[in-house]
């Protein structure tokens, strides 16, 4: 088997989701490649070890410059903050590596241009990681409506909601929460979690044309955890769009870390023609199906269990009615990816797919600001 | 149109379901005959006349024995307590009326019987009031179960769960508690509510051959609510047992007023060579049904919301989406009950059809005494 | 006790559930005023005959001019489609009768303040039918905000979605379809759906500042069923828009005749600093509540089934976890006002209240033509 | 960190769970121990190599006989069919390993006699692979009821529904079909999903006093996988009984692979004085949870989506919100044994708790034969 050798960028959350989903890749899924766990990097060098040393990372990097340069690295996997992403992505393209990439792609869609300008000049594989659209539930609402299952799209909407910021004292930036912190996230939940539920909408249902957005900021000043003062708080804590897609559909959308009760609650919802589907991450191994087709009596919202040979990804896993969970995403998209390489297609979303999606929270976070409807650029 | 005058016995909870019944029906469903609220009976006078007064009987009774001579009466109805139910009705039919009686028929299947017998060397029109049968996703169940979608049958399971007794301070007997008392209500969960599970099953599900069972009383004394003494108490307070039925399927049933959180939680379900069906009164208005023969990928348990107008009764009622309640059962079953008048072919449950209940209940409490399975004697 | 002699206009979905209510509410509900099925009214003489005779008015009209002028009549409820509102509500109130209107008040606002005018001009008790506020779910709802058991309000959320307009061949106009009929119904689902979406989410969550809005006509020409000719459609076929509350909070509304596998599906959410509160329409008797102040490890979404006697109005029906269903939210406006009558305190919504609605359908309508976000003139 | 290497028997569906288990326990918990995957051992040599190199085994054996004395290895898992049990623990125990086995234990209570008279002889940790204990879900409840959330218990009601064997077409024994055959298996449903339900049960609700049961084989002869000839069938399709807990709690138990529409639901729910709990395998990550101490007005079942830090063993896995899947519990169990090597204190189940729960199932079998309450041995 060929050796596809990554070199990591940062060890927080999605370092751990990517370690484990590089880590397991294989003993799930036969390719011709497999990844090695070749260099770590953060600058932190005692903490960078201890995460190698636990993860089976091979060596050690403090300096991402240094790690782009290996010759021993293929891939650049960027899963540290988002101030980073740019600079990382694009002097990896240049070393000639293939390049992943935490989501959102840029601070800003005119980050974003340059690193998609960057990996397609230097013509090396590339990836975002929005990894639910391999949740299998997603996936097969994604062959459902390219099936024409639903027939012509009427309505879209979708919402992601949590809870995690209400308090008044949580502090903004620093560790575990530099997602507070404008300079380094870029903006509030708009990048976070609207960005999500954008690039499933545009998988799944087409290009955006034009929203009219609204942001809100409720808790206006926060300490911050590295300069310790109290400061004024950037990001956006809520954040809601209309919008109508090139396919004639409207759609509602909305973010927010104010939802008390809500954890992570992503979900979208689908009406065509002839039927409908909606899917929640907060059970998401279940994918809700209405098929106006079924015969009158007995017509109703189909809740499916997609622990099936036949549902997407799953044969590779247990036996049906068995669940898996957020993280076999990750490995879903490694896999996809490794298959890719072989075949000489690699699957999206590609970074260009990601400039797609921070075009659309551009426009959101600029209508908001205009409070007039925005079009919105196509990448 | 004609009438059909009724004589009530009984201004209880069913007293009152009965009476907005009787009232009602002819505002939503169009039948030859109306009924006319004629006379009320009770013992106590001036309760009765209330009753009537706010109710728009003509007139009362204080003696059913009157009640049950009147020549301006058609039919009489007893929503008395159970052990009330084989006096009255046998009186009833030896006059020649028409009769409806509260579940169960009588306090054991010998009374049930004598009462059965009754009724038909009458030869009078005869219901009992399990109204279960009438609840719009129930007659669904059995449409889709007589054409034959679930194929050869396995399994049926119900219960019926409540938590109102499980308070130590409680008294047995007397108004609203006769359901406590052993000698008023014949016996507890048994009677009360595993004869509602029973009577859905054998209706859906064809004749129980064999029974094993078991009871207990949790809370063992009470004091009696009207001699005001500490007695033991008589009653089950839950009651399970095991069947096999004529079709060769196994089941489970399970009845109690000690399961906290529930409070009328009546649920079956039925599993079929092709599909399966599942219910529960908390959500009354909603029938969940799986068909094995839908492609693969989309297969999933359909939440069919009973509220269209291809459902059973539901023509009659609203908008599609618009529940009805518990008490359209009730209405129903008068609808069918005028249309049999019409067609001369009076619908089920008759006694005899509550006598076969009855011999159910007896033999699951005939056999959680003697702890061996028992053959159940077919009406 | 006292009458209250009711004259009737329509004998439509409406008519019957008026009728349904006002013959009703005396049997469940006690007050010293009770509903007289005096008169109803329409132009078809043989039809409202019949209706009369099904539901027990004492008389027939087919001029409601002389309806409001009639000497024994006390409440004019008009039940007729939403372009006669207006001209009857004022002559009602002009003859000094109390008047009832179903929903939205008038076919736009400038009509609404017309009646408001009339009405509090002759000082006569009003309502208008957002009937949903009295299905016992929603009103425990608002028992619960106003006891601040959310703390600070972030968010509110509310859709309606149907399905029933989406084929091509159902003509506009005509009985039974005159919500089809611009004319008529003076917009699509923006008058009828999201009026009922915003009457709840003012009585819950106070005034609404500003809206931006959209709507779409998906079908975009219909036969007439009144001309027989194929006609442009007039109405709004979906309309969504997002919302500033007075209070701070931030809100997303949506409603449409397109969303496939719904009938009836009224949802709404509101989301505060210490708790959660969801409720949808297709599952009436359900609410569904989340307490930040539970203990964290057994925190969670609390299904509450609306049932018990400590639940509004329940105590009225039958015994826990047995279901009403939605027509009783109108016995329960009937008797609320009764005993308004009796306590000289008549409950909401008023007319007024009713107008406050439709300043904020008007503002989303001219904001779907302008792209501009749009002041909500206060009622 | 000190090694501990494992000597895998098997590697079908379990063996599979395993390995995944033993080389991600040490990623997500910090141990004293860490897994090695020391040799892994089956008859087929080159399919043995294959798994091997697949999962990252160090060494292969053909013949478990050579594993077990293997000086190398520590401990010996045993995840081959029910059949091999016996011999192989026996013999691990004598050669002073410690010992995992897949569950039932033994073909019968009369072999895993043996079994645990032989590691309790040699004194060797030994747990069985009853994994459902470890879901979060599952662990809560069992923190809330050792916490005296519910009170006294009144029920426990299980079950474990599957459809996969309706098809007369399936042949029974041969690979992934062993469980098919009597000889291989030594029941059906009873030792395979029952056994699931009676451990976890025993767990939460203390000994099982006796029971009354029944069985039935629906098809009755099926092709032998093996043989090709077509066989009677041995094992029972579907499996129920009746039971007593020691502490006066009744329940009702059942499973079955003929339960058209469920893949994997294994629920079960336990009812008391204060408070229910209920739990579905189907929807893992949510246990449901009402406590009647709750506001009456505001008390309702609970949804607790069991994915907090402060639930058990999440805080390990992601950030609220996101699932984990079957395969985690396996992971658990690891962590909870290298954790009890360290502390000296093995946590359960034990290999003797294992013969509990034979006990009950033997019990169960009895019954079903003799049509009589059985009482069980205990453990």
């Amino acid at each position: 088997m060929k050796k596809l050798n990554i070199g990591l960028v940062g060890y927080g959350f999605m370092g751990r989701a990517h370690s484990h989903a590089f880590r397991t890749v294989s003993k799930f899924f036969d390719a011709a490649y497999e990844p090695v766990l070749k260099a770590v990097c953060a600058r932190d060098a005692s903490k960078v070890k201890d995460f190698a040393a636990q993860w089976g990372w091979e060596s050690v990097e403090t300096d991402w410059k240094t790690l782009v340069k290996r010759k021993d690295v293929d891939l650049i996997d960027i899963a540290s903050p988002n101030d980073t992403h740019a600079e990382i992505a694009i002097a990896a393209a240049k070393n000639g590596k293939m390049v992943f990439c935490e989501k959102p792609l840029g601070l800003n869609a005119a980050e974003s241009e340059k690193i998609v300008k960057a990996v397609e000049k230097a013509g090396v594989p590339n990836m975002v990681w929005y990894n639910y659209r391999r949740l299998p539930a997603v996936t097969l609402a994604k062959q459902l409506v390219d099936e024409g299952k639903l027939g012509r799209i009427f309505h879209y909407r979708a919402k992601f909601l949590q809870d995690w910021t209400i308090s008044k004292d949580l502090p903004q930036g620093g560790a575990g929460l530099w997602r507070l912190d404008v300079k380094v996230a870029g903006s509030g939940v708009t990048g976070d979690l609207l960005a999500h539920c954008i690039d499933t909408a545009m998988w799944l249902n087409g290009d955006i044309e034009s929203v009219t957005g609204m942001t809100e900021t409720f808790v206006k000043q926060r300490k911050h955890a590295l300069t310790g003062k109290v400061e004024k708080v950037g990001i956006d804590d809520a954040s809601a769009f209309l919008a109508r897609f090139k396919n004639g559909s409207l759609a509602t959308f909305e973010s927010t870390r104010y939802a008390r009760g809500h954890k992570a609650l992503y979900t979208f919802e689908i009406n065509g023609e002839h039927g409908s589907i909606a899917w929640d991450l907060e059970n998401l191994h279940l994918l809700q199906y209405f098929d106006h087709r079924d015969e009158g009596a007995t017509r109703g919202w189909r809740s499916i269990h997609i622990t099936d040979s036949d549902h997407p990804y799953m044969k590779h896993w247990w036996v049906p009615g068995l669940q898996i969970g957020y993280e076999h995403s990750f490995i879903h998209q490694v896999a996809d990816f490794l298959q890719g390489l072989e075949t000489g297609k690699i699957p999206g979303p590609s970074f260009r797919d990601g400039l797609a999606t921070d075009y659309v929270t551009d426009a959101v976070l600029s209508s908001a600001k205009s409070g007039k409807w925005v079009k919105v650029k196509q990448a």
